[in-house]
């Protein structure tokens, strides 16, 4: 299916009821939001399920679009979801159509449209509202930065591509408020956060000549900070800044008595071939487990397994 | 002057000279670095002036290309230099060609390329290449990406336009490396840098409700972080991260026992008229002065300027 057979089905139909993802983020919404937004401009009824995983700033921009309790639609579009099992919590329907960017996609609806080499899902949604209206508010615009910007780290994720920067060049042109996006998402943090960084920075120690850097947070340190889990998005990234660093490790102290641990890694060593080893998994790049004990156990633990892993 | 004008000017003449500006960055090197590349690929003489201001990061990329001692030229450019005293120090001669940005170029040089529409010089010189060329190589664009994506804080500063993203997307279509740039400017730091941003934050206390932001940093943190001037970079705007924050204060503790202040705000607050009460200037949105005495006492008078300045 390509854009106009999309956005030919979409003026076709009528009662819209637009689903984001579980633990919806930037993409999902922004995506769900323009879209949304489109349909009304279009004389359709539209409206967003409300997702009870919001957080409160994303909330802000779906707003305007959520449904009242109670309405159904007539017809049901997945934006952003993979699988069936992903769509918003507490709806057991079925999907008429998906608009998705994700290479695993299962094609669980009805129709598809999906394009794999696009960083975002909202660069595709651009596409749908071009082909439906010819012409993109400013205010869409915006939520389709959000979606762009959001999925590929303001461009610095290695999913950005040509394309992704060609749809920002679009929706700058477009009237896009990239400066107000830039500052929620990616300057912006929480006072109990930027506390909890600094303890992260002062944790951190260096073996191996700062190839390998371990950070820990312990729940003393979540409790000085005054941090909740709202704080700790992409915390696991963090210790990896240290120049040279070829392996990150971030310990999390849990309520239990237990671990958790999140490897990052360069190329040079596997991740999730140190993980395996305490029944934990991952990909290469990009693994996790969990061991019982003190934060200084798993990481005497997981230091021994990897000067074993890695020579 | 347009592109095609600079480019016969540049296959008319041999034996370039190519001048970086004091305090080089990304984009004044990576400039220079890429028009020295596609002038040798025509078949020129072409070095860069040797430039002492280089950090050891920006060095290795312009290294293949810097002139050895006595090296004079014949025909000389200056890349993203807006006026004749930010010439590279120890340059005495006169500028045959100026490629630039800034608005406030003073016209300086014999012939003048200036759009100052655009969020880095990198822009203009990747259009003179083409029109040099007709090609770029891989290398050149990503000394062209560094240009652009330095002096733009990687899309998120203000200067950013819909122009700055449809060079990117085509640099990334010519084969620039953006994932190295991206971790060598934009994610990289040393361990000192880490541990004083530590410090940094920890330090950090609020004002009215969180609107003003207040850091400090001592002689003893930078003592303790094991920081140095590389060290510094863009420090200032670390506390303006804080949510809700309009006016942010950084104190910095010299070794002469005054400190320096810097001073970051939202339209909300005027920066300048509170720094220019100690002697200071700056902007509306950045300004600085320097007060005498420690970092608590420097806090203090500068809390009761605000106060008053800024009912």
């Amino acid at each position: 299916m390509n854009f106009k057979d999309c956005a030919e089905l979409l003026k076709k139909n009528d009662g819209f009821l637009l689903l984001t993802h579980i633990n919806p983020d930037g993409d999902t919404v922004g995506s769900a939001a323009a879209l949304c937004s489109a349909l009304r401009r279009a004389g359709k009824t539209a409206y967003v399920m409300e997702n009870p995983g919001l957080t409160d700033k994303l909330r802000g921009y779906i707003a305007p679009f959520l449904a009242l309790e109670g309405y159904a639609g007539a017809f049901t579009v997945a934006v952003d979801i993979a699988a069936q099992g992903l769509l918003t919590p507490g709806y057991a329907g079925g999907v008429d159509l998906c608009i998705d960017h994700h290479p695993s996609n299962t094609r669980y609806a009805a129709s598809t449209l999906v394009c794999d080499d696009r960083s975002s899902c909202g660069e595709l949604v651009l596409e749908v509202i071009k082909a439906l209206r010819g012409s993109v508010t400013k205010s869409e615009a915006t939520l389709l930065y959000m979606a762009l910007a959001t999925d590929n780290g303001c461009f610095r994720y290695s999913n950005t591509n040509s394309a992704s920067f060609r749809a920002a060049a679009e929706l700058l042109r477009l009237g896009a408020d990239n400066a107000e996006i830039n500052i929620r998402f990616f300057r912006e943090a929480s006072p109990a956060r930027i506390r909890l960084e600094g303890l992260i920075y002062l944790s951190m120690s260096y073996y191996r000549e700062g190839k390998i850097v371990v950070a820990e947070i312990t729940q003393d340190m979540m409790r000085e900070a005054g941090a909740t889990e709202e704080d700790m998005d992409d915390i696991a990234n963090l210790p990896g800044r240290a120049e040279g660093c070829a392996l990150s490790v971030t310990i999390r102290e849990q309520p239990d008595g237990t671990c958790r641990l999140s490897l990052r890694s360069t190329k040079e060593v596997n991740s999730s071939d140190i993980c395996a080893v305490f029944g934990g998994g991952g990909h290469a790049l990009a693994a996790g487990c969990t061991i019982s004990g003190t934060p200084a156990r798993a990481r005497e633990m997981i230091l021994d397994v990897i000067n074993e892993v890695w020579k």
